[in-house]
C-alpha cells in the first residue's frame, strides 16, 4: 500500500491511483469532522462500516439500472471505483425537516415535507458549501441543464428505492447527500453516481424510537456513534463479523 | 354485516358499499384462483394475509406521495378504500423474466431484464385479459395519454420503492400487477392506485435461496402457499399475531 499514489486526502477518505487507468481506490478512514471541519474526531470502526454499508448501497442501486462508480470491495476500509470528474455540488436529498433546512425556513426537526426537496451545495470548503440553485450551477458551468436534469432523475429513483430499503429495515430516511461526476470512455461521456452512500451523509432514525443512527450523534455530542452506524450495517446484513 | 350491500364479488375480493358516499369496504377471501380461474382454491388464512400485506404496502407508498384508495384497516379481512372508477387495464411492472414474458419472448425464468418493463392487460375474464398497448388503450378509451403518463411515472416511482423495501427484507421484487382508478372530488379528478398489492399480484423470491413466496406456489403446485405469505408478513413486520 505504500507503493500507492496518493491523489487526493479529504476530511473522510483517501483517493489512490488504482490498479487500471480510469480506476481509483477509496481508502474510508475513522476521521469525522462536522460543521465543515471546525468539530473533529477519531470514531474507531467508522472506515469500515461506512465501506461496508455503501459498498452493500451502491451494490443495489446497480441492480435497478442507477449507473455508480463501485467497481468491487476491495478489503475492509477499500473499494476500486471509476475515477470521474466530480461535479461540485452536493446534492441533497429531503424528505423530513431536520438539519439546515430547520433553520433556513422556520421548520420543526422531523415535520414530514410536502414532497421530496432537492437541494444544492457548491462543494467549495473555503466557502462553507454555500446553497446555490440550478441558476448558479449552469451559470458558472459546474454542470450543464441536461446533465442537471439526469442528476434530478437519478436524485428521485434513488430517494424512492433507498426511501424503501431503509422502510424494509425500520428506519426512515430524513435526507441525504449525493455526489454525481462524469465517466469519460472513448465513444462518451456518462453521468454516474460517485463518493460514498453512509450515515455520514444521510439522517437515519428509528421508525419507532426516531433514535438518530447517523451523524447527528457526532454533531450534537449525543454519543454511541459507532453503535449506531453498527446498525444500520446489521440492519442491512453487512455487519462485519469481527464486530458483532 | 348482512345489512351491507354487496357491490361486487370478484375472483378474490368483495366489494361492500361504505359507510361515506364514495367510500368501499374491500373485503379478502380466501379463495385462490389461477389460469383464468380454471384452477381453485380456498387458502385458510389468505384474505387476512394480504389484507395486512396491502394495508401495509399502500400505507409505505402513501408516505412517498403516491395517492392510493386506501383509508383505514377495518378489520382482520377488511380496509376502507376511497370508490374510485376502474381503469380496466393491469399494469404489470417485471424486473426479472418470470412467467408469461418467458414464453412470449423465449427468455429463461430468472433473467434480469435490460430495464424495469411495463407491460398491459386488458381486464377482461371472458377474453383471457389480452396483452395490449398504449395504442388499445387509449384508441377504445380506456385510458387517455395524459392519465396513462401518470400511471407509468407512478407504476415506475412504486416499483424504486418496492424494489428497495422488498431488498431491505431479503426479498427479490420479480414482478407485480397494479390496478389504478379515477377518484372523483367536486373539484377535479385524479389517478390513484387502487386494488391490492400482495403476494397474488406479485413474485417475490427469496433473496439468498430463490424460493418462491407468492402465488406461484399455487399455480405450480408447490405447497406451502400459506407459510410464502406468512414469511412476506413475517419480514414486513404485520404477521397477525394469532398466526405467529
Ligand atoms: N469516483 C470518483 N472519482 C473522483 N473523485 C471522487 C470519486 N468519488 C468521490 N470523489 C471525491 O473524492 C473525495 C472523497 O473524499 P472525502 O473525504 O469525502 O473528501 P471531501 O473532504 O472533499 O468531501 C471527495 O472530494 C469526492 O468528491
Ligand atoms: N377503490 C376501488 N374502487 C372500485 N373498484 C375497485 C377498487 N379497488 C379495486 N377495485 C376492483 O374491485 C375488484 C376487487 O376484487 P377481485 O377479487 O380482485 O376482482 P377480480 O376478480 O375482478 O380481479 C377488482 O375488480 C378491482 O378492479
Ligand atoms: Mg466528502
Ligand atoms: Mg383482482
Amino acid at each position: 500500500m505504500s507503493r500507492r499514489n496518493k491523489i487526493y486526502e479529504g476530511k473522510a477518505k483517501i483517493l489512490y491511483e488504482g490498479p487500471d487507468p480510469g480506476t481509483l481506490i477509496q481508502y474510508f478512514k475513522d476521521d469525522a469532522t462536522a460543521f465543515n471541519a471546525q468539530k473533529r474526531a477519531t470514531l474507531q470502526g467508522k472506515g469500515v462500516l461506512n465501506n461496508r454499508i455503501s459498498e452493500y448501497v451502491f451494490t443495489q442501486l446497480a441492480t435497478i439500472g442507477i449507473p455508480t462508480h463501485f467497481v468491487r470491495s476491495l478489503s475492509m476500509r477499500e473499494q476500486l471505483v471509476r475515477a470521474v470528474e466530480i461535479i461540485p455540488v452536493e446534492v441533497v436529498i429531503r424528505n423530513i425537516a431536520a438539519g439546515s433546512i430547520c433553520k433556513r425556513l422556520g421548520l420543526e426537526e422531523g415535520t414530514p415535507l410536502p414532497r421530496a426537496i432537492v437541494e444544492y451545495y457548491y462543494k467549495d470548503d473555503a466557502l462553507g458549501d454555500p446553497m446555490v440553485g440550478e441558476e448558479h450551477i449552469t451559470a458558472f458551468g459546474w454542470a450543464q441543464d441536461f446533465e442537471m436534469d439526469e442528476i434530478i432523475h437519478m436524485a428521485l429513483r434513488i430517494n424512492d428505492f433507498l426511501s424503501g430499503l431503509f422502510t424494509g429495515i425500520g428506519i426512515k430516511l430524513v435526507d441525504f447527500k449525493l455526489e454525481f461526476g462524469r465517466f469519460y470512455t472513448e465513444e462518451h461521456v456518462q453521468i454516474i453516481l460517485a463518493d460514498e452512500i453512509s450515515p455520514d451523509g444521510c439522517r437515519l432514525w428509528d421508525m419507532k424510537t426516531n433514535e438518530k443512527l447517523d451523524k447527528d450523534r457526532f454533531r450534537r455530542d449525543l454519543g454511541g456513534e459507532i453503535e449506531a452506524y453498527q446498525e444500520v450495517a446489521r440492519r442491512m446484513g453487512v455487519l462485519p463479523s469481527a464486530d458483532i
